[in-house]
């Protein structure tokens, strides 16, 4: 199989899969008789890239480094916009990274759904798509014969819906329970050694973890679309971040978080998903944890999902201190996932 | 598809699998399509079944229940050895179920090696044919087309094989550590409130997790014969449990756990493998661990493992408290994964 690929956003994320992709062309070849070529990089702003007969991705990638943008690449560059790319390239992959919106989840949605439409199977690591339109850009995949997959949405490169998909069959997923993140979770720890919030605020930006508007982690938002797109995929839930149950940490104090360590607990913002009836709700709330909770020694950068089953009873899935290689993998493994199912037909 | 099994060993796994197949019958054939039938369910002294029509399951299930041997189910009582029923009962798949002596990984071995060269899939959730004979026995499988699966073997249902086969494409296990045997975890967690080893091992026993006899849990072979498996499998390893640098919990006394405790640690009896030049060398000992490790708040009859990994960084598995239906389930799950298979062929 020779897959053609279009990246539609290149920043961090893309850049950081281009390079691994790179690296990993005689392997891909060799141990999965799998080529590659990218005949599309679309930016909003850092100029667009489109060739029937392929890319150079080095160049590219070391143009956009040197000089910030792709202009300049040659006759390859283009003026359309990112919907005529999707159009009109022609690849069998679409690999979307773009920066979410996290209130609206587009333009993240619109790309995927114009992608499926057009007959291309997508990745993505965008929340968006999954968060808010599960159910429509699934059949819409299905309808047309193609693949749409998300790992890298929730916990960076851990498998947790190919784990359910793939390594759990005849297995139903009856309740979710997730520590997904990681700057609320950095800062309750740091608010827990006597730090104020803003201070531990500032520890996060340090650590690159936060952006520099940190509300969409300390209110919940990125917790909710996290647990939204999970109960979406695992559950069927239906449901948005918008109608999660959410409540973030403002109303934490340092001296709360002292007084909770005090008595051997800590606070976490956890996000659940539980059956009720027919419907599942979600949430997101801060709780009290004890040593003996899963969650107790997921500190740091590090995540956690507690996936309850009908078959297979309680599992726990951590990763432990995850980087941009951990995010650059999740769209790596969807990758050969879809390449395997294009390949079986 | 109609997939015809062997049972070989009609133990409580055997039949807690016996009586999820026929509760799920239905089930497999409106979601799967997937009918089945039992062809043959051999014992070592409780009487052996074999019909090229197939055996009725439910009523072998309650003639063994409540006469506790399969002898009087009628003309389809044979006297032939658990071999001869391999070799003669042109099953596809068969469930390898006995009692393993876990010194030498036999008769399962012998079960294994039989049926997969008689064209037969396995599945099993016998530690020791992995444990011993793992390269052996896949290259068989692979050279006569079929298929070896054993999710069981290790952490009951919890897909450790599963996920990293399926579900982390592309990526290389580099070293193992788990906490993966239930009886030192719930010891050492009983000696830790003052308990003697004595007292804790009753426990143990009360709760239906140890054997009359413990030694192997407390010297740690059952610890050393699941990290064979995992290390031989996802590691390549070629090791067997004798191999393996193995120290039980005898070493340690209800002072030494109290002390312990009073320090803020635990003992844990943690397995390991990691690579060292060519070679992976695999230990069992008794550990120390903090509150800020992954398996700290794994207490009870839980256990977990974590993978390091060259792409997907450190994950780490739970599974709390698992009883017979997840060992059950091990099966289940191996056994439609191998129906899929057949299916796509």
């Amino acid at each position: 199989l020779n897959l053609s690929l279009a990246l539609v956003g290149f920043g961090n994320v893309a850049r950081e899969f281009s390079r691994f992709l790179l690296s990993r062309r005689e392997w891909l070849m060799r141990e999965r008789g799998l080529g590659f070529e990218v005949v599309a990089i679309a930016t909003k702003s850092r100029g667009s890239l489109m060739s029937e007969e392929g890319l150079d991705l080095e160049r590219a990638l070391k143009l956009r480094e040197e000089s910030g943008t792709l202009l300049g690449y040659g006759p390859e560059s283009t003026d359309l916009s990112t919907p005529e790319i999707i159009g009109g390239c022609g690849a069998e992959l679409m690999v979307e990274l773009t920066t979410l919106d996290i209130g609206s989840g587009r333009p993240a949605t619109d790309h995927v759904r114009a992608a499926l439409g057009a007959g291309m199977s997508v990745v993505t690591v965008n929340k968006g798509p999954v968060a808010f339109a599960y159910d429509e850009l699934s059949s819409l995949a299905r309808s047309r014969g193609v693949h749409f997959r998300f790992e890298g949405t929730v916990m960076d490169g851990a498998p947790v819906f190919s784990l359910v998909e793939r390594a759990l069959p005849g297995c139903e997923v009856t309740g979710i329970r997730g520590l997904l993140n990681t700057t609320t979770n950095l800062v309750l720890g740091e608010m827990a050694r006597g730090a104020s919030m803003d201070e531990a605020i500032g520890e996060a930006r340090r650590r690159g973890v936060t952006e520099e508007d940190p509300s969409m982690d300390i209110d919940g938002w990125d917790a909710a679309a996290k647990i939204a797109a999970l109960a979406n995929v695992l559950m069927g839930a239906g449901t948005n971040p918008r109608m999660v149950d959410r409540a973030g940490i403002r109303g934490i104090s340092t001296g709360d978080a002292l007084e909770a360590a005090g008595r051997g607990m800590k606070h976490k913002l956890i996000a659940s998903a539980e059956r009720s009836g027919g419907a599942v709700r979600t949430s997101v709330r801060p709780e009290l944890v004890e040593p003996d909770d899963p969650f107790w020694s997921v500190n740091g950068t590090s995540s956690a999902v507690t996936l309850k089953t009908d078959l297979m009873g309680e599992l726990t899935i951590v990763e432990r201190n995850p980087t941009l290689a951990q995010t650059a993998y999740a769209v790596f493994s969807d990758m050969l996932l879809i390449a395997d199912a294009l390949d079986a037909k």
